[in-house]
């Protein structure tokens, strides 16, 4: 076949991106296993019925049948458009076999079949955690999960050189509360107005409230006001004060979102925003709701989010409420690895090539090889009998740092790029660590 | 909604088989890296026209379309079955950035439409590593790959406890030369009566030769005497020869798989045997084929396989040879895990639970907990502020180990199974090795 080209919306990774992934996804990974969420992956298919359940969404979801389906098949399946879905499956399915409030994470590709654009993918990587409680869940959980994405999003700022975030806060009950406190009945469509507030800005928003819902001007402007308010400390709970509007519904929320930041600025200083303007996502979520931005890359939107579910399920009896979180790991990396921001060391694991002088002596090369991984080091034995400095143009060409020579019988190493050989033992030589395993970091 | 049923053919574990699974997935992946195989992963959807060039294995698709589809939208894609199709694809579109030989290996979920079965799934994950040349590639890779696959089941049996491995390997070029030393023009009419040995026995294989293919009793004879040497060492080399055949081919493939079993017995004694009665792939391969047994569990069939391709892709002007494995993971796992053989010491990967004396307090054990993780130590909060004796019992219904008390003002820590209770700082304290860790091994 010709050289095929690539499918628009679903992106891949050279090997040096892919090591960059890789060691994204070990810190991610480690870190929710630091907080105590246990893994799990579910199949990548749901039934079509429970996936196509939400309105909005099903123009999205990918349908999957098998070539030859024979009448009487089983219902029709889709690939899961999100790992929220599945999730909630999973702990009805399992729910007697698992310890609540039951705390998980889960990395994986999901699918969605919209328009590829920037920042949009068809097949893209998130990774989640959710704590979820049978019958009920502590508020403070709500408190836990920007910790914990603060730990993981803090380590990948300093130990591999990601942008940092801002993680934006709000409070579904703090605004429903507001508007209640005004008079305002339907507090749903006021939200989804208010939402327009970075786009049209506040005079139009305060038109649409009086126009299209009839709020007078004094409860329009309040609606305003109120989104208007972000701050990375307490403060914030004064300036709604100031606007002179109380209800008990305001009071939680207040008191849950100022919690909220109090601890998480005790962790990390000037990362968690209380932006009370945030109204994406509060149809769907019933308490604190999250958004996170890298900094320097706002255009690209929220790449990491969640929020407080009264209900991720229920089987009819109980109910399940839970709160959750999901970083958008390819909308975080696809850029910064195609863009080369973030790069790879090298693009083999090898950190070693061992040469072979002619044919005959392959067997010691490979002892040597053996020798050296059962100490930890990644080897790759050349594929040619060659001369001295073939090996080192293409242990150089791969990005292998160390050529080992005359293996079995004059051992010697040499680093390929001060060009420094010196006498060596498969027992006992090891390279420095920054050399030992592929490094990730910001291009200089 | 109700409680949902399981997918038939779609496997998921609960938190503790999925510590199993990324446990061996991480020896897995480790020793892939240690032999200078890089990582890359292939989106999960091919080009229908390309997953069904393949005769045989069409009906097995599952075909994946959006659930809106419009008129105009680009071919049919499909989900792919394997992971070579994808990546000779991947080969051919990114040549021009991979440096050659490409050693690579993905691992990844799988999908095929067959009818579930013990050991058939529908939805399964695979690990494959393949070397690719530009052009050729040496011959040494095929005893390459052995040694690898070896030092992967070494490690799996060794330090988690899976069953031991044997490794059944033949050479298409030997079987081949073989039969055209024996004057047969239609081998692979042969070999596909061959194939049958296992299930029909010797006697019968004879017949099919002579009746179907007209062989004469010697030759029919011959194949079958050729099919039921095996042998763990080179002497099987001396019984082929005994049978008065030859041909340069044969030489050739006799070669081959001798120096193979050379190499692989100084590695590893007696997992890899020369079995020459191994047919299956051969119309695919074109040179040395692996076959993988766990020993006990033989009925499961081959669990990883693989073999050398004269052509893994092509693009008209360059052909590009390979020689891979795959390692069956759900089908080595699945078993494993799901009749408890192989477990995980816990289901969470807390080591420390941190009590809360009451609700005030919460803010100091949450700080307590942060400096444990800081240390790596995996740590949760206790949900509820609550009595010692409770938080014991939670602790213990999720099989945390340690509980910590007074965090912040008292701090100390008790062991759980043994009641040891030790005043412990947060800077200093670390478990043993073996609860720091969720560990993995056969059940006693």
């Amino acid at each position: 076949m010709s050289r095929p080209k690539p499918l628009s919306g679903f992106p891949e990774f050279l090997p040096a991106g892919r090591f960059v992934e890789n060691r994204v996804l070990d810190v991610v990974r480690t870190t929710f296993e630091l907080h105590g969420f246990a893994p799990i992956e579910t199949r990548a298919l749901e039934p079509l019925d429970q996936l196509a359940r939400k309105g909005e969404i099903d123009k999205e979801i990918y349908v999957v049948r098998r070539l030859h389906a024979e009448a009487g098949d089983a219902d029709e399946l889709g690939l899961h458009f999100d790992l929220t879905v599945p999730f909630a499956r999973y702990v009805l399915e399992n729910s007697g076999h698992l310890v609540f409030p039951f705390r998980r994470y889960q990395v994986q590709k999901v699918w969605r079949g919209e328009r590829p654009q920037e920042g949009r993918y068809r097949e893209f990587t998130q990774a989640d955690i959710d704590i979820v409680g049978q019958g009920d869940l502590a508020a403070h959980h709500d408190v836990e999960i920007p910790l914990v994405a603060l730990d993981v999003f803090e380590k990948l700022h300093k130990d591999l050189g990601l942008p940092p975030v801002q993680l934006h806060v709000n409070n579904r009950k703090l605004s429903e509360g507001f508007y209640r406190g005004l008079g305002v009945e339907d507090t749903a469509a006021v939200l989804q107005r208010v939402d327009k507030y970075d786009k049209i800005g506040p005079d139009a928003v305060v038109e649409l409230l009086t126009e299209d819902l009839s709020l007078s001007q004094t409860q329009a402007r309040a609606c305003v006001s109120l989104a208007g308010i972000s701050a990375t400390d307490e403060s914030f709970v004064d300036a709604v004060r100031a606007l002179g509007v109380g209800s008990d519904l305001l009071d939680t929320g207040l008191e849950e979102l100022a919690a909220l930041i109090r601890v998480a600025r005790r962790s990390v200083p000037d990362r968690v925003v209380a932006d009370l303007k945030i109204a994406r996502g509060l149809d769907y979520y019933t308490g604190t709701v999250y958004e996170t931005v890298l900094v320097g890359s706002e255009k690209l939107g929220s790449v990491a989010s969640g929020g407080r579910y009264d209900s991720l399920a229920s089987d009819g009896k109980t109910t399940f409420p839970g709160v959750g979180y999901s970083f958008g790991i390819t909308r975080i990396l696809a850029p910064l690895i195609g863009q080369k921001k973030l790069v790879a060391s090298r693009s083999v694991p090898s950190a070693v090539l061992v040469a072979v002088d002619n044919e005959e002596s392959r067997e010691q090369a490979i002892a040597v090889a053996a020798q050296l991984r059962g100490r930890g080091i990644a080897v790759e034995v050349a594929p040619k009998a060659d001369k001295f400095g073939k090996q080192i143009r293409y242990a150089e060409r791969r990005g292998i740092p160390y050529v080992w020579f005359g293996a079995g019988h004059d051992d010697s190493v040499k680093d390929i790029r001060s060009g420094d050989q010196v006498p060596a033992s498969p027992q006992e030589w090891m390279p420095p660590a920054e050399d030992l395993h592929v490094t990730v970091g910001p291009a200089d």
